[in-house]
């Protein structure tokens, strides 16, 4: 078994600034841009997150999302929104309890207390 | 800053198999099932998998995907499809050549060589 995370890919139609924008969200860096059609991000530890230009992404909720750990998630909710963040919605499943938010471009994600 | 990775989530329409082929194929292990609505695969590092169902998979591609890095990206992109993945291209661009697979529910991956 050799697979190991190198990045987290989003398709965009304009990914510079997606890139920009979760830079800033997870204290990461771009560290690539390749001429726009794949930016790299570059955070502490693998994996990385990276923002490929397509011309059509595929339309509704990503199949596949994020779920973020945080010390302090009714901070970080609301410093995502502030920063540009849509909210989803507020769920609590036995005590456990998460908010679903969606990028600037619809890409949906979670912040839940980090365990 | 606090948000940190917890897992990159499936949906699914039947999340305990499709965890239980993630898991054989990046080595790592259910460790919670939840009545197979939200099926947690653990991997040696955050983030780990998960595979949560919902009725209705938003269809087509992926829009975010996984990118993996290998020692040997021949070899792995083999066992991946002998345990079921299907090749969907091979890309080469400046010399950097990574391979796109799909899961058994079509969810797009990349294999290259681990940087």
């Amino acid at each position: 078994m050799t697979l190991s995370f190198g990045q987290i890919s989003f398709d965009s139609t304009n990914p510079l600034p997606l890139a920009q924008w979760w830079a800033e969200q997870v204290g990461g860096k771009i560290v690539a841009e390749n001429e726009g059609w794949f930016v790299v991000v570059a955070t502490e530890k693998r994996p990385w997150l990276a923002f490929q230009k397509v011309e059509d992404p595929t339309p509704g909720k990503n199949r596949i999302h994020l779920d973020f750990g945080s010390n302090d998630p009714k901070a970080d909710v609301e410093r995502l929104i502030a920063a540009g963040a849509s909210h989803v919605a507020d769920h609590d499943m036995g005590g456990f309890a998460w908010t679903v938010l969606a990028d600037p471009e619809g890409n949906q994600f979670c912040v839940a207390s980090a365990e």
